[in-house]
């Protein structure tokens, strides 16, 4: 009656299933095209796996797609081919409509969990935001349930606001994570541990948890010190496409600190 | 006879003024050309202060320059003008060459706190690391014994590697932050909150304590999912100069995962 089948089996699926499982919810099923996948998954959550959407269970309440994006809708219409249109269906993406699911069946929903994951790197999952949206107050009911067996701030938000934060969280994390990387690069050029930057790495991230980031903003691109930004772009000669950006990130800086002059 | 005097009232003078005093240093007087941020700095930690060269104290053993770069040296020759060329003079900069002071006087050293400094936010100066350079020995051991009193995690390090080291600074610090403030950005025009970004902010900070940013990257670049950075590149269609940015750091991203493969 409780049963859930896991779609995927990269990392959103690996940490959501966990979770629910950790919660005790029954995820009796996973499935990915790669067996392996599946099948590692499936130990750590004492599910059965399969590479085959015919062998899927017809039986589950639920249907979770955690996979790529562009997938959903596809494989959301082959699963309902095999189980039919009477099941929950529930997308994980961030920048992928509810609607998408509409094809497959009738009942259907986001869950949204805002986060970074990794294979190797547990995470908390009750402090992670989760964003939901569902096509009714039914299937609204259930994806709340699902939800909040595993965080504790669960939101409603419909596909266009989702959109739109899976953009912010894309500058917050994903492209912070390539500054952390570039960094770390020229830390390896001149032999020093990139352990050195952890604090103002940590520091950087605190400051906005009080201040907003425009009233953050230090460093010479919010002076505008062309002398420095000059010399880093010469640091940054043989890398053309760092110094690009290096002085783009620069001009953004101080357009934006002269706006709330 | 343990005189200090900070020349200099901005963040970092601020922050390394309120941290030698803790340790029990005596700043016995505060300079800036403008004089009410000299004076509240100087209340402070119970110091004099002074707007003109002419009435800085000749008896102090160090003057530290906490200005910006390009006018240490001239001020430093300014200085040594006024109290002679016996003291030590150090200066705070990441960027600049120890060497710019060596036309003001013969003992000179740099300390460079790595941290971003705003007023209105307290620092637990003694984690943040300080790298320290001197023209001597005797120098160094005065430097050191400064850089000590306020700070766990003293390096001594040259001015090239310094100057490396914050440009990795900036990569991971001041473009960091403004990659949250284009996030708040966008946050804002869809009416939600900040707040919302801060545990992905937090994580994304955590795991480069464990992982290499390289393995810790996530995210449709790194994916090179086209379609989600396309509809990323629509949304921003009205700010041309963050699109550029944003199609550049993808590409970044996408290159460097590549190179790691």
């Amino acid at each position: 009656m409780n049963k859930i089948v896991m779609i995927g089996a990269g990392n959103v699926a690996t940490h959501l299933s966990k979770a629910l499982a950790g919660a005790g919810m029954d995820i009796s099923q996973v499935y990915s095209r790669t067996a392996e996948h599946a099948a590692q998954l499936a130990k750590h959550v004492g599910a059965d796996y399969t590479d085959d959407i015919d062998c899927l269970l017809t039986d589950a309440y639920a249907y979770i797609f955690a996979v790529k994006d562009d997938v959903i809708a596809t494989l959301a219409k082959a699963v309902a081919d095999r189980v039919g249109d009477n099941h929950l269906f529930v997308h994980t993406s961030g920048s992928t409509p509810m609607t998408c699911l509409k094809e497959a069946t009738k009942h259907y929903g986001v869950i949204y969990p805002l986060q970074t994951f990794s294979k190797d790197r547990e995470v908390n999952f009750k402090e992670i935001p989760c964003f939901i949206e569902a096509v009714d107050e039914d299937a609204e009911g259930m994806v709340r349930m699902l939800a909040e067996s595993v965080s504790d701030r669960v939101v409603a938000m419909c596909s266009e606001q989702r959109r739109l934060m899976h953009l912010a969280a894309v500058w917050s994390c994903n492209f912070v994570n390539h500054c952390y990387d570039v960094a770390d690069g020229i830390m390896q050029a001149c032999d020093l541990p990139f352990e050195l930057l952890l604090p103002l790495i940590d520091e950087t991230a605190r400051k906005v948890h009080e201040l907003s980031p425009r009233k953050a903003q230090t460093g010479p691109a919010v002076r505008y010190d062309r002398r420095i930004i000059d010399a880093h772009l010469g640091l940054l000669a043989g890398q053309p496409q760092l110094a690009d950006i290096y002085e783009r990130m620069s001009k953004s800086i101080k357009e934006q600190s002269e706006k709330s002059e």
